[in-house]
């Protein structure tokens, strides 16, 4: 498999790895938000991690999370720390860490401790919690979100770089949108979920809170792979799309959808679509009814059973330190029947089918990530009803096979954070990356390392006549290369224009420009599949020395075509004078 | 797509559908097993059906299933005649035909009638049905087999080629062992379950039932592909296996798994063991328990809430003319916990985790299909511990995703059929519809008409160094072939040693001898991705004029390299005194 190295050089920024820590605890001490942390750890113990981190480093050893700092919600098993999901009679301690942690650890990342969350993972606000109802980072009377909320919290006051949460019905992204930060939901098993406490067993998803969505990009791809232990993760298709679409109509939901939304969050969703147009995107309005409409059988339908199966056993023993609201809702779980469960098993598969439908139009579907950002006095006097209306738009997600990527839109008119979502379908997790990069302005790494590269030097080139074939191989764009010195072009006789690449040697060849391309197994298969005579495919070398897949064509019909090699180029022949 | 015409021809065989509509009715007549059938169509009116099919091949059209005589399970809808799911009761008269039945029509397939089944297609023995308990079609004091039991008697008294059943549990492959006759049971979601009354609606596969592999596989093939109404429908994923291995070893379970068998049916599956390693096949055994164990949860667990969502509440208004047999299962889907059904569900992941497990190891695990062949008499008895020891090795393969062939195995000692599943991963179908083929000495057609073809004319060749590539891509051998004679063919200077194949025109080429495979696209791509310099791939003209992909060299090896043209091919050149 061909791999360009793409990931953000985490590494060489956090080079100090013991500075960084001591820096990060200061970061803790002066916040004086206690209610963040369950089990914040020993500084002295992480410095000393940071020492054995910074001499590895030393030595040349490639660790390329060396020095992040991340913080975990308290679901998430870290061998050794309790393990409480905020329920302090609930705590044990593990003997193994997750492997989504273990996998970050193992690429040099620090963790400074576990994090509050709504018990059980069960809620949005971030107020269920006997730790503490977890303050907003950026406003200290409003709810931080949940249930992840101490990870979110962390990150955004600057104490950690990056922090897992789990998201089931918008736990990972509900907390990103109330401080205007970076909330990646893989799809469903890319990140084993081995190692965490269930909330929902077939809906939960290990999710990345980050301040910019490159790194949360970087630390989800550290964590994405089959795990043994997790029966239900799953590998890439082959088909994964690993490029959004150059020119993409997002669809967004119409008027009648979006009633939830308080006026001001109204707003910023509309200034956030214009900021999407303004950036030359577009947008076709679609009736989403359905899926908000399967979104509630996540608590007001037999799905709910969910989570008593998850913990219900052990809140029947009446354990001190229960939440009420929290408690109540479990509980709620034990009464569905069966066969009411397999019915909406059913309404889930006709919704899951709409979904498709919609994400065979649009590669994506941009929606408010939440409906407001009440206050903890509101939430307390009415903790179940706002919670609720918070998931609107967070819910359906992993109930119909969606990946979502939560992503700061345009603030409110008072300076709140609004979030929006980019929701994708299963294994299109790049593609709603991709797009959510194009509406921050920034670039992001690739989320896999999968794919094959593939060189093109003609028709195939950015603007050229078969450049789309490119964008339906849903094809990710690497960049500008040039090939070795032991090459020439000629103009084959062919409709539209294509150029045929010969190696020829170094003796009597020349350096071509070209594009790189990244493509997954099936789609380069199918790219092969449909290509005419005389084009060929094989290896071709690079000025860097390496070898990559590329373009060449016949011998008998480069043998009497025009040789074009000093023009340097297909674009420079194509524009020259000639 | 590039694509072969590989099935039957069954047009040809057909050739005079209206005299074979007769000989039909004749032999449904004389056969006098009235319990076959719950709706007979009338003579005529099919007659009339086959006359028009006639007609339109004679004027020419393409008819692939022309005059293929069909009968249909009687859960499954055609319009205008009455579904009745064996129960009197509850008959409607449907408007739409079910898709997996109207792609056949389309074809030119007649539909004689619909089929008596175990009520609600609820049992394995085919003895629950107030049209009649249905007599085995060998041996008429013994039970036919179920549910599907109208319709496998139907195809092996030579009443029509090819009959429709459903399999939730096992009911498309026991009746087929019990008969000696071939039960295709797809991989979940490929034949549309639309128009079709469910059992177990996450849970049922439309089966088809025919006397040889080759019509089996060629009926499937026309049933498969999504349909928009079924929301539970899955496309061939890009990555699906074309052919089974060369030399495979078969997974077979462990003496413990297998202590339900009658002593006769223990002695019949060692011989087919033997048949199987006597044709150089090898088998490993495997411990099965986990599996075995699941499949109890379709009736002892939770699951069994499947059936009551299907049809509990029209049982729950006491009708008429319900099996109480049948009626007490499905009313006991109504008790389990939706908590229960979650942790079952919870059972399933993990023993489908392991299914995938052994499935790497092994291209499929052969089973007997079913327990033993009781009488009429025995079941009435004793309607419910029978019925379910029946289902011992049918019943886990829907639970867990999985896709069974069913084929005749070695008979008894007294000459009653024995049954073996070839049990392979989801779309792994042609896996195990190939490996039974290798078991019965059958050629067979593709299942799909999914892939790519690939010329290969040098290393790539059977017997050669690198043939394991094909085999690891899971490719399928479809023959021999020759390019036209535009080719010329070189030696390159490789390890392995391999040829390089140029186009050079008609005017200086010759024709050389290859060997055609089919690859999925990502099989395709990765082999692309993992050709080395100076190998290419793109399209090779075939002496049939076609354009297939296949290999060539780069120029500058080519250049220098030895002619090896006049060998004609590199078999030749590998084999000559040189």
């Amino acid at each position: 498999m061909e791999q360009l190295p793409l990931a953000t050089p985490v590494a060489e920024e956090f080079a100090n790895a013991a500075d960084k820590v001591a820096r990060a605890y200061r970061t803790i001490r002066e916040a004086d938000r206690p209610e963040v942390w369950i089990t914040l750890r020993a500084e002295a113990t992480v410095l000393a991690e940071a020492a054995a981190v910074d001499a590895r480093v030393a030595q040349g050893e490639a660790l390329p999370l060396a020095g992040l700092l991340l913080a975990v919600k308290d679901n998430i098993d870290i061998a050794g720390l309790p393990t409480t999901c905020a329920c302090p009679s609930f705590s044990s301690v593990p003997e193994h860490t997750a492997p989504a942690v273990a996998r970050l650890v193992a690429q040099g990342a620090l963790v400074l401790g576990k994090t509050n969350l709504d018990q059980f993972a069960t809620g949005l606000v971030g107020t269920r919690s006997p730790y503490g109802p977890v303050r907003n980072g950026l406003f200290p009377d409003r709810v931080s979100g949940g249930s992840s909320s101490g990870s979110a919290v962390a990150v955004a006051l600057g104490m950690v770089d990056a922090a897992l949460g789990t998201d089931t019905a918008g736990s990972g992204r509900v907390p990103a949108a109330l401080h205007g930060i970076v909330g990646i939901k893989p799809t469903l098993g890319l990140v084993p979920t081995a190692g965490v406490v269930p909330a929902c067993p077939d809906y939960d998803a290990v999710t990345v809170f980050a301040r910019d969505l490159g790194l949360a990009t970087t630390v989800a791809n550290a964590m994405i792979g089959p795990d043994p232990a997790d029966p239900r993760s799953r590998p890439w298709p082959a088909d994964a799309p690993l490029g959004a679409p150059t020119r993409a109509t997002l669809a967004v939901p119409a008027e009648h959808n979006l009633t939830a939304l308080t006026p001001a969050y109204r707003a910023a969703f509309d200034a956030t679509v214009d900021r999407w147009r303004a950036g030359g995107g577009e947008v076709a309005t679609v009736d989403i009814t359905e899926l908000l409409d399967a979104a509630t059988l996540l608590y007001d339908g037999a799905i709910v059973a969910q989570r008593y199966a998850a913990v219900g056993e052990f809140l029947s023993g009446e354990p001190a330190g229960v939440d009420p609201v929290v408690a109540g809702i479990i509980r709620g779980g034990e009464r569905p029947a069966a066969h009411a469960y397999v019915t909406d098993l059913g309404t889930l598969a006709h919704a899951a089918a709409t979904a498709r439908r919609l994400f065979a139009d649009y590669p994506a579907l941009l929606l408010p990530t939440t409906t407001e950002h009440p206050t903890i006095a509101a939430v307390t006097a009415d903790p179940i009803s706002i919670n609720s209306r918070m998931g609107t738009f967070t819910n359906f997600c992993n109930l119909l096979d969606l990946a979502a990527v939560a992503v700061p839109g345009e603030e409110t008119a008072d300076g709140d954070p609004f979030g929006v979502m980019f929701v994708t379908p299963a294994f299109a997790d790049q593609v709603g990356i991709d797009l959510a990069a194009r509406l921050l302005g920034e670039p992001v790494p690739l989320l896999t390392e999968t794919g094959t590269d593939l060189l093109v030097v003609g028709a195939h080139l950015r603007g050229l006549p078969l450049h789309h074939q490119l964008e339906q191989a849903k094809a990710r764009f690497l960049g500008e290369v040039r090939t070795s010195a032991a090459y020439r072009m000629v103009a084959l006789p062919a409709s539209p224009p294509k150029p045929g690449m010969l190696r020829v040697g170094a003796e009597t060849g020349s350096s071509l420009p070209g594009e790189l391309y990244r493509l997954s197994p099936a789609a380069l298969g199918t790219f092969l599949g449909n290509l005419p005579a005389p084009m060929t495919l094989g290896k071709v070398e690079l000025d860097s020395g390496r070898w990559v897949t590329g373009f060449a064509c016949d011998y008998e019909s480069s043998r009497d075509a025009t040789d074009i090699t000093t023009y340097g180029g297909w674009r420079n022949y194509l524009n020259a004078d000639r």
